[in-house]
């Protein structure tokens, strides 16, 4: 695990396209002089193998005799820098044109393009962080909401690496204590007091069930809380859709325009990430609720966590009838949360609504058209989203890969406590404790971790970090 | 001119969307005091307006209490700096959340997003720079050749500035020998040697001429070299386009992926841009080339520099008849260089080739969709593209700003030769050498430049530069 090639590698650490500045990153025993040896300061002679580490320095990128560009170039030096080696960031004009002649320069001076991930692996091959730091980084960089970057930030910080290394701590005082029974094995003697071992593996379990239990929070915090839209093709939805992504629009405005269109059905409201589920045409073919489960709008709202129920205020629907199909579908999926919306109230006088609140006490009237009430549905939203959980400092656990070790140390230690209970043998015990502690050990990467866990860590990221 | 804001800008700098990392940009008096606010370095208290230029910091950056990412600020002080001013860089990582969530933090605390091109303004504005200089700023970022990528950075460095200033120079000697009789033109004196005087100023005019020659072939690398394809529209048109286009990919492979598809007919070979222009269906509705003249694909060809009569060996075509249309072509654009190329060589033996060329020495042989002989092609678009030029050292106009105004001071001068020879009187004279003064004073800004001039120039950079 410890030896990993010492090559220079070489990466765009922008986004692709055109700038003012991009940065190209280097790192490797070799970075800072294979860049020194085509830089030329704008400062007399200036040997960049010999500056302070931390320093920028200002000149001309050269190729022989011909200048690729005036750059900015920023010296670190092994191990302070982010990956633990040599590292250069030059700061080059944002032109396409200009990254690539940079990287073609050095690529064909001995350095090579970097791999996803490739900076960051080298930082936890080099201890700058653990294995669930160097996975925060993907995400704090995928982050699209205050939510799940809040998450991110505070794994990337280290808060639930600190966490983890309580479990274990604890978790190791106890394994040498059964160890040193199995040392003495043959003179039958029982160090451990059961009494407080048992105390001390069911406070382990506990602990380890609050964070896997954070794990629905945090997953749907990071890909987005699913919301289903139910209703008659012309009830409004896309309109609705429409104005609760232009208020999104609004906030991120010029910065994130253009990567939004892909995803236009992600909405952050008031930080947390909604992710809403097409439901088109629930009653294109049927009148009955009974035969919506035949339909892929069934799949749908089966993803969904919320159900948003859209009236078609112009409808002019029988209430009573409307009541009654909220309720079969609260019926058949009890544990959703189901919003009934009546939209379009710029089409029936104020006193229809109230009819309508009559029967649906929950409802929500709106007009997307005319904008109005849309704060009540993003309160609601809000609400439901149970932002409360998020302002605590509570560790939540958001990497499905963290999930499945938690669960597996989360089984090990029962198997510890049940054996405890039937006064199992130390031996016994020992196997499922070290089972647990390797499976704490693998969300930081303390343990060894096999390359092909590393890589698959790391071809999630973004080449360049 | 020299009061401007001093207020504190701030912008993404690196291209928006997601990546690596992002850079951050403020600049003002208090950059860097406002930076140090919400700065909490990595280790121990520091103060960033303490620190020396040009160094880099490790940190958190807080809103309050909250983390909002972990970044590097790079500082640089006053006049040391890209703006002259007090300027900060902080690399975060590169979610569009955190940008925005980083910008919105300063601008809740007084600073303001720039226009485009604001930092650059202040550079001029604090000398950092003259305008011709900033304005190579944006050429080199949207440079996308090495042809127009070359003379931007020669003229960002000053190549051009050096030229003018010497011809400013010079006649800024001739000029205070015209005023000083001026002074004293009571006394009817004549100081100023009228033969040396002619021929200092036609040495003017004939350098400025060769500085205005130059702008067609600087226009023509700056915006791709203009290339209509003429051809029977199944003559594989489309299909030599991708190749060309395919083998251009190739080489700025992953890098310029993403901006590529928008300008698909722009194609890069060996350094020289080309511009292909649609002129689809060139013989659709008739068999006379006399009959191009009324449809869109004349104009088209109007456009071009070069032509590419594109033939379909597959045709079995009349070759005396093509030959006739070719010169047909070549007699109404006797300016434009017209290469015949035989497509479809996949689809007839290679004698028939022969026969071909014989009548069209010129011709170049391919089968694009076999991608075979296209190197013959590109090797001909180089040649055409009179790469020579471009590898000496010669200034090369590719601003139409600075073309107007070496127009204007080209005109001027003219004046003052043609006065010169009809003994006008010095007032007379010293009127059109101050108007070409200020003409060249205009391009690098020499002389008072208005707001409206600089906005226009300054607002079609991208913001953060």
């Amino acid at each position: 695990m410890q030896e990993f090639n010492k090559d220079t590698i070489i990466a765009l650490a922008t986004p692709s396209g055109v700038g003012a500045i991009a940065i190209i990153r280097l790192s490797g025993d070799k970075a800072i002089a294979l860049v020194n040896n085509h830089f030329q300061s704008k400062f007399g002679d200036k040997d960049l193998t010999k500056v302070a580490s931390h320093t920028l320095h200002l000149g001309n990128l050269m190729d022989n005799d011909k200048v690729i560009d005036e750059v900015l170039v920023s010296v670190f030096k092994n191990p302070n820098s982010y990956t633990g080696e040599n590292l250069v960031e030059i700061n080059c004009h944002g032109s396409v044109y200009i990254q690539q002649e940079i990287i073609q320069l050095f690529i064909r001076n001995g350095a090579r393009q970097a791999d996803g991930g490739e900076f960051t692996l080298r930082a936890f091959l080099h201890g700058k962080m653990d294995l669930s730091q160097a996975e925060a980084v993907a995400d704090v960089i995928s982050s699209n909401s205050a939510s799940s970057h809040q998450i991110a930030i505070q794994q990337m910080r280290g808060g639930f690496s600190k966490e983890l290394f309580t479990l274990r701590q604890q978790l190791l005082d106890f394994a040498s204590l059964i160890e040193l029974e199995l040392d003495f094995s043959e003179e039958d003697l029982t160090f451990a007091d059961r009494t407080q071992l048992r105390k001390l593996i069911d406070q382990l379990i506990s602990q380890v069930k609050t964070l896997l239990d954070s794990f629905s929070l945090g997953n749907v915090f990071k890909n987005g809380i699913p919301v289903a839209i139910v209703g008659a093709p012309n009830a409004g939805k896309s309109t609705l859709l429409n104005v609760l992504l232009n208020d999104d629009k609004a906030i991120v405005s010029e910065i994130a325009g253009t990567t939004r269109d892909a995803i236009e059905d992600d909405i952050t409201i008031n930080g947390v990430l909604f992710r809403f589920i097409d439901t088109a045409g629930i009653r294109d073919t049927t009148d009955t609720v009974e035969r919506i489960g035949i339909t892929k709008t069934f799949e749908n709202i089966e993803k969904a966590q919320l159900i948003l129920y859209l009236i078609d205020a112009g409808s002019q629907q029988n209430t009573t009838t409307l009541q009654k199909e909220i309720l079969q579908i609260q019926e058949q999926y009890p544990h959703k949360k189901i919003i009934p919306i009546l939209n379009k109230t710029d089409l029936i006088p104020y006193h229809q609504i109230s009819t309508y609140k009559v029967l649906l006490p929950d409802l929500i009237s709106l007009s997307a058209k005319d904008k109005r009430g849309i704060h009540l549905l993003t309160e609601a939203l809000s609400q439901l989203a149970n932002l409360g959980v998020l302002s605590s400092n509570q560790t939540i656990v958001s990497n499905s890969r963290h999930y499945e070790a938690l669960t597996n140390a989360h089984t090990a230690l029962q198997e510890v406590s049940e054996g405890l209970y039937k006064n199992l043998p130390s031996d016994l015990l020992a196997i499922d404790i070290r089972e647990s502690l390797r499976q704490l050990g693998s969300i930081t990467g303390d343990f060894d971790v096999d390359r092909d866990l590393l890589g698959n860590i790391f071809q999630n990221f973004c080449v360049g970090k």
